[in-house]
C-alpha cells in the first residue's frame, strides 16, 4: 500500500513534501524514547496550507488510513508516533504570522510555528506570550495547543489553553473549520475550542491558532529557597499564597534531585548548604515596585518558617533556568535512563504524595527523584534505571502503576502537562466516573466516526 | 399529568417542596419578560440535595418530562423558563458551602448560592471571586456558571468559566457526577468541564461548583471619560491597551444613553459637559502604588487625544456603579420597555458596529441607544418601544434581525453575556461554520438522547 499511499498523497502536496519513513526515523519517535513507542508510520507528509492538510485529511479519511498529527516531536508520550501505522501529518512548513496586531494584544498564527518565535514576536512588540512549556525551540505552537502544555508560568499565568482564542482545525471526514474568535465573551455555541484543546490530535489537526497576548512584565526576579527537607518545603510552598503572595513560579525539586543537580548550582560561588534536602524555585513579576514588595514580603515569611536554611538570590536568571531545564539530561546521565510520570497530588496533599511514591519507588528497589511545579501540586515524579537492565524496566513500570493508583485515590490527576499521549491510555477510567467516560468516548466517536484521528491516543479505556 | 407527577415528584424531595405553577408565577418568567417567554411549567421542584436533583432527573428522564434547570431567574434570553413544559428544578434551596479553603484560593459550594454570597465569602477572607455580572444579589452561582456570564471586570479577570475548577452536575438519564477537580493541570481527558460551562441547562444540571479566588487587590480606582462623539470614544478605547495598560474595567456608554442617564450622574456636583456625546468608565485595580502609576498614564494619554473632554474621578465608587447598573431601568422608563441584544463586536469595529446599529434602528423609525463593555467590544444594544404598540414591536423585531446579521458579517458573537435561551435559538448557524453547528447539535445528542434537558434552548438551527 505504501508506495500507491505515496503517489496519492503526492498530487496533494507534491512530491518532494511526501516522504518514507524508515522504523528508526525521528518521525517515528518522540522525545520520550520510551519503550512501546516505536511509530510504523507509512508515510509523513508535510503539507504547506490549511488546504492541503484539509486535502490530506480527506484522502485518508475515504481511504481508512490513519492521521497521525506532529508538531515539534517533544512529547513524551508518544502522542505523535503513528504506533499503529498511518500518515504522520507534520506541520513544521506551516509557520506563517497570518496576523500580528500588537495593539490588540494578539497574533495568528499558523500551528507549524515554533513556540520560541510566538515568544519572541510577542516580546519584540513589548508584549508577552505567558505559557512557556520546555522545549520551545523545537516544540511548536500548534503541539503546545493539542497537548494543552503547562509550563512553570502557568502559576500565575494559566496553561497553553488560557490563551488560545481561536482554532482553526481540519475535522473529519476532511473539513477546514473555525471555531472560537476574537470575542472575549462568546457564549453562542458550546465551547469547541476547549474540547479541541488539549484533545492530542484525536479529535482534528489544529492548522493555526489565535492567541492572546500580554503585556511583558516590568521585571521578573527568582530565588531558590533551600530548605531542610521535604515537609518543610512543602509548607513553605502552600505558605506564601495562604499570605496573600502571588509568584509567577513556584517549582521544587526534592532532595534526590537537587542532590543530583547540586553540582551544577547556579550560583557558581556557592553550593547549597549541607543538610539542604529541598529546593524551591520562586520568582515574582510585575511592575518593579511591585516585585520588590512581594520579594520582601516572602523573604521576611521564609525567614520564619521552620527549615529554611538560605534564600538564595538568582543573580543570573538564564542559568538559572538552563540549570531547572538540564534536570531531565543530569538525572537521565545518573544510571543511562530515567522513567519520568507527569502527575498532579492536590496541592495540601503534596508532601504526603512524593513521600508515598518515594515508598513505591524504594519498595521495587529503585532510586528516585521528584521535580516540578509544586505551587499547582504538578509533579514530574521520576526512577532511574539501567536502560539494559529489563527486570529493573518491569520494576519502574510496576512503580507506575502503583503512582497512578495513588494519584487517584489522593484525588490528583495522572497527567498534568504532559499529555496522555499512547502511554498513558486506558489511565482515565480509573480516575473519572463512569459517566463521563463514557461521554469521554462518545466525543470521540462524534468528531471521528472511523477511529481514524490519532488511533490509539489519548483512551480513555 | 400534572397532579400524577406532582405526587410522584413529593415522594423524591418532600411534598412541601413540588409546587404547581400558575402561567403568571414567577418561575414562568425571567428578568428579561421578552415577548414569547412564557412558562408552562407543570410543577416546580425545589430539590434539597444532589441526590435529591439526580432522582427528579432519573423521574423525568424515565417519563419523557423535559427538565428546565433555574437559578435566581435573572436571565434576560429565557434560558429558564419552560417553554415547552415539564418540570422547572430550582436550585434554590442548594446553598451550602461545602468547602471554604481562603489558604489555598479556592471555595466549593453548591449551585443554589447567591453570587453576592460568593463575593461576600471571599471577600471575608481577603479574597476575590473576580466574576461580577449584574444582579450578584438574586442571580445563583450555578446560573453564572451555566450562562457563563460576564460581567465589566471579565475584561481583566475573565469571564464566569475562568474560575470553575470542577463542576458536580446531573446528567442524563440521572447520573451525579464530577467532572474537572482542583488540579490547575490537568490532561487527562477531554474538557469536559468547559462545555458543561454556559450550556444553559441543555447538558445537565450543575448541584455544585468549585470555584478558584484570588487574593483582593489593594485598592481600584474608576473614573468617567466624557468625549465627544463615538469615533473619538471608541479610539480612546483601543489606545488605552495599546498603550500597555489594563485597565480592570472599560465600559462605554453612547451618546442617547449619556443622554438618558445624565440626570443621575453620580457626581452630584457636575454634570456631562455640553457636547458630551460617549462616556467610558475606566477602572484600574492592584497595588495602590500601580494603580496610582496606571492612573496617571492613561490621563496623561487621554489628555492628548482628541475627543476627551474631562475625565471625572468617581469620588464614590458605589455610586458609580449603582448609576451604571441603573442603565436597564432608566432606558426602560423612556417608553415603557425596551428591547436589548448582548452581542459582540470585534474591538477594532466597535464604532462601525455601534454606528450601523443606529443605521438600522432609525431606518426602523426607533430610537436607539448601547452600551456595554466596550474592551471586549460587548455591546447591549437597545432600542426604546411603547410595550402597547405591536407595530413598534415588529420593528424592534426586524431591528433585531438586521443586527445579527451585522454582527456575523463583522465577525463578532451573537451572544457575548447574557446566554442564548430560548430567544436567540437558531441564530448559530448563521455564525459559526456548518460542521461546527453540526457538532454542537452531536453533543446535545450525546448527552441528552432524548432531548429532554432543557428543550427548545441554545439550539444551534
Amino acid at each position: 500500500v505504501g508506495p500507491v499511499l505515496r503517489a496519492d498523497l503526492s498530487r496533494l502536496v507534491g512530491g518532494e513534501h511526501v516522504h518514507e519513513v524508515p522504523p528508526e526515523s525521528p518521525y517515528n519517535r518522540d522525545a520520550g524514547k520510551r519503550a512501546g513507542v516505536q511509530g510504523r508510520a507509512e508515510a509523513v507528509v508535510l503539507p504547506g496550507s490549511a488546504e492541503e492538510v484539509r486535502a490530506v485529511v480527506a484522502w485518508c479519511y475515504e481511504h481508512d488510513v490513519a492521521i497521525v498529527p506532529r508538531g515539534g516531536g517533544t512529547g513524551m508520550m508518544g502522542g505523535a508516533v503513528a504506533v499503529h501505522g498511518g500518515v504522520v501529518i507534520s506541520l513544521e512548513r506551516m509557520r506563517r504570522v497570518r496576523e500580528l496586531e500588537p495593539a490588540l494584544w494578539r497574533m495568528l498564527v499558523e500551528a507549524g510555528l515554533p513556540t520560541s518565535e510566538v515568544k519572541r514576536l510577542a516580546r519584540e512588540n513589548g508584549l508577552m506570550f505567558a505559557p512557556d512549556p520546555g522545549a520551545s525551540e523545537q516544540s511548536q505552537i500548534g503541539g503546545n495547543v493539542a497537548t494543552n502544555a503547562g509550563g512553570p508560568h502557568a502559576l500565575k499565568y494559566g496553561v497553553t489553553g488560557a490563551w488560545v482564542a481561536s482554532l482553526e482545525v481540519v475535522l473529519a471526514p476532511g473539513e477546514l473549520v473555525h471555531v472560537g474568535g476574537w470575542a472575549a465573551k462568546d457564549v453562542a455555541g458550546y465551547d469547541l475550542r476547549s474540547l479541541l484543546i488539549g484533545s492530542e490530535g484525536t479529535l482534528g489537526v489544529i492548522t493555526a491558532v489565535g492567541l492572546r497576548l500580554l503585556p511583558a512584565p516590568e521585571t521578573a526576579h527568582a530565588s531558590i529557597v533551600l530548605l531542610s527537607d521535604r515537609e518543610r518545603g512543602c509548607e513553605a510552598m502552600r505558605a506564601l499564597p495562604a499570605a496573600g503572595l502571588r509568584p509567577s513560579v513556584l517549582d521544587f525539586l526534592d532532595g534526590e534531585t537537587l542532590a543530583i543537580m547540586a553540582g551544577s548550582y547556579p550560583l557558581p560561588q556557592q553550593q547549597p548548604p549541607p543538610g539542604a534536602g529541598f529546593a524551591l524555585i520562586l520568582e515574582f513579576d510585575g511592575e518593579r515596585e511591585t516585585v520588590s514588595t512581594e520579594r520582601r514580603t516572602a523573604n521576611e515569611l521564609l525567614g520564619q518558617l521552620d527549615g529554611v536554611l538560605r534564600v538564595d538570590d538568582a543573580t543570573d536568571p538564564d542559568a538559572l533556568w538552563r540549570w531547572r531545564d538540564g534536570a531531565n539530561g543530569v538525572v537521565t546521565a545518573q544510571r543511562g535512563a530515567k522513567i519520568s510520570e507527569d502527575v498532579v497530588f492536590p496541592v495540601e496533599r503534596l508532601a504526603e504524595g512524593l513521600a508515598r511514591f518515594e515508598e513505591i519507588a524504594s519498595r521495587q528497589g529503585l532510586q528516585s527523584c521528584a521535580w516540578g511545579h509544586g505551587g499547582e501540586g504538578n509533579v514530574h515524579a521520576t526512577v532511574l534505571v539501567d536502560p539494559q537492565a529489563q527486570d529493573e524496566l518491569a520494576r519502574a513500570a510496576q512503580v507506575g502503576e502503583e503512582l497512578f493508583a495513588l494519584v487517584v485515590k489522593l484525588g490528583g490527576s495522572v497527567a498534568g502537562e504532559h499529555g496522555v499521549g499512547y502511554l498513558k491510555r486506558g489511565r482515565l477510567a480509573a480516575q473519572w466516573d463512569g459517566p463521563a467516560v463514557e461521554l469521554h468516548e462518545g466525543i470521540k466517536r462524534l468528531f471521528d466516526p472511523k477511529g481514524l484521528m490519532n488511533p490509539g491516543k489519548k483512551l480513555a479505556r
